[in-house]
């Protein structure tokens, strides 16, 4: 059975509903159906699917066409369902990453007829799991014209209902430290690598990571050993202490440049590069209009989110969605209602 | 049924017996059979049974009494059995730790009636595994008169079928550098517990352990990094990391000045001893005529024995054992003909 999604109802109210339907990620068919049904009754739209994602486009032949993107799944639920309204705030599994914001996509995407600019809102499912599975991904590989003809997206990413520009991107490394084995009782015939790997963290905490401004936007580097792992036995002198990094780099730098960088401050060592994403330049030239429409002094985006993809699909984008980011993730989380109506105001305003 | 052990047999054929045998720490029940079923048969000997370990006795009242002691279990098997002899040595899974030294043991139980001093032998299970099963240790605690008596013990250790005398004491611990969670992105609002603890590796890398005579024998000491964990997630500033640390100490010290030995190195990190046992003093003054009588200059052992366990009985012990002791454990053991022989003649005069 689908559930049903009432659109019309207020932002509060329908951002309680969609929390009160969980969809940690892997499990949003039940949402996506629900969506799906809510926005196919709609007939100014034309309504796709992939997969859990859903997709829904005005079709009015606008010069301009923007994209509004949400992700429809959640981390796994932390005691925090059903939701629940208290201090000005909507609280529960969801609420500030991102149901909130979905709910005001989906309250433009209802109420908005005859927007003065055509509009794509995605619905999309994954985006808190491994990038594989990603469904924004997964649209851009099976039906990339659903999403290219945007000539830029706006992502409902938690930014306390204001402007985040353009992302950082992430690289992880292991740098891999190499010693000698031997019993503890004759440790002086082996080198011990974990304390050969002191030279590494100590270049990690000297290392000052790098300002960089773009557009006027202040992109602050971060380079961090997320894990020391070394250990053969109690007794046994290891051979090996493998220090894992976590660099962000500004949007500035392309992935082979942060792959350089990174590796140019390991020299003596093997660097075996795990991970690297792109991060996505804050384009101010092409969403400074709609920031400035939105009434937001864009900042520079210190996570990495999907504006990448959608950088990397030509489209420029900017992260702009009710709730405080670091909240994110956490049981805690809850989106103010303020930010909730002002998101959906602001951009009403900006289509109609 | 019991397996017959011929103890009969040249020193050679008894250690491939007791190979073909197998008795993996746990299992020794059939071989311990075996053992006790072959001394039973003598009538020069009382014979008792602990758990899986099997104690003989002469009692013809000297003034001395020896104690000989070697353990029947093995480490598992590494596809090294069954026994070969090839190239002077006997080959398979325990030939050198230390099933060639058990042979020695029994030959001499059966061959000598009548000893210049009265001999305790101990044939005892779980050498190989958690200091609570030992079986040297349950005799100790069971019937600690089995033990007590003795003026010295010959542990049959693998020594290269030199003496080697006392041995280090153990000490673990973890030594605690806390730190503050971030996100990776907003990598300064963190303490990077990782980087913070190439300080702790670094003082381990500089540290110059002591070499501590006693009795003319040296007793070096060691301080190694075993184990360095930290990391929370890939994208999380890590707020712990921790350090553990094996210390190898001369028997000079006591387990209370080992660690506040330790303790004092770092004086500024949270210090948790996990494990500390006593090494044993080499008592040259009570060995050193066995070590003569048996031809070999003492040496310092530098690994942890069941000697400490002696030493804690009161009882002064030395390693003496047929098998180079770097091979222990390894698949490839063996033990060289010539070393069984000479255990087994030195141990033959110095008793008759």
């Amino acid at each position: 059975m689908t559930h049903s999604l009432d659109l019309t109802a207020g932002v509060v109210t329908l951002t309680r509903a969609l929390i009160d339907l969980p969809s940690e990620s892997g499990r949003e068919a039940e949402l996506a159906d629900a969506v799906e049904a809510a926005l196919r009754a709609l007939p100014h739209l034309t309504v796709g699917r992939v997969g859990n994602s859903v997709v829904a486009r005005t079709g009015l032949g606008r010069p301009e066409r923007a994209l509004i993107a949400g992700h429809l799944d959640t981390v796994p639920a932390a005691g925090n369902l059903p939701s629940r309204l208290a201090d000005g705030s909507v609280h529960g599994l969801g609420a500030c990453d991102m149901k909130g914001g979905v709910a005001v996509a989906l309250r433009l995407a209802a109420g908005i007829l005859e927007p003065v600019r055509d509009v794509t809102y995605v619905f999309y499912e994954c985006e808190e799991v491994e990038g594989d599975r990603n469904g924004l991904a997964r649209i851009g590989a099976e039906r990339p014209a659903l999403l290219a003809d945007a000539g830029l997206a706006i992502l409902m990413e938690p930014s306390d209902a204001g402007v985040e520009a353009g992302c950082q991107g992430t690289l992880t490394a292991d740098i891999v430290v190499e010693g000698a084995r031997a019993h503890t009782a004759r440790a002086w015939q082996g080198v011990n690598a974990a304390h050969k790997a002191a030279r590494v963290l100590q270049r990690l905490d000297d290392h000052t990571p790098e300002r960089v401004v773009i557009d006027g936007l202040e992109y602050r580097e971060g380079l961090s050993a997320v894990a020391v792992r070394a250990g053969v036995a109690g007794n046994v002198v290891p051979d090996e202490c493998v220090v894992t990094v976590n660099c962000r780099f500004a949007p500035s730098r392309s992935v082979e440049e942060a792959e350089a960088y990174v590796r140019g401050l390991f020299p003596e060592y093997e660097v075996r590069v795990t991970e690297v994403v792109p991060g996505a330049p804050p384009h101010l030239d092409r969403i400074g209009g709609l920031a400035r429409a939105l009434g937001a002094e864009p900042r520079a985006k210190l996570g990495w989110t999907d504006v990448a993809r959608f950088a990397a699909l030509g489209v420029p984008a900017l992260n702009y969605g009710p709730g405080d980011p670091s909240l994110a993730h956490t049981a805690g989380e809850h989106v103010p209602v303020e930010h909730l109506e002002r998101c959906e105001s602001r951009l009403r305003a900006w289509l109609s």
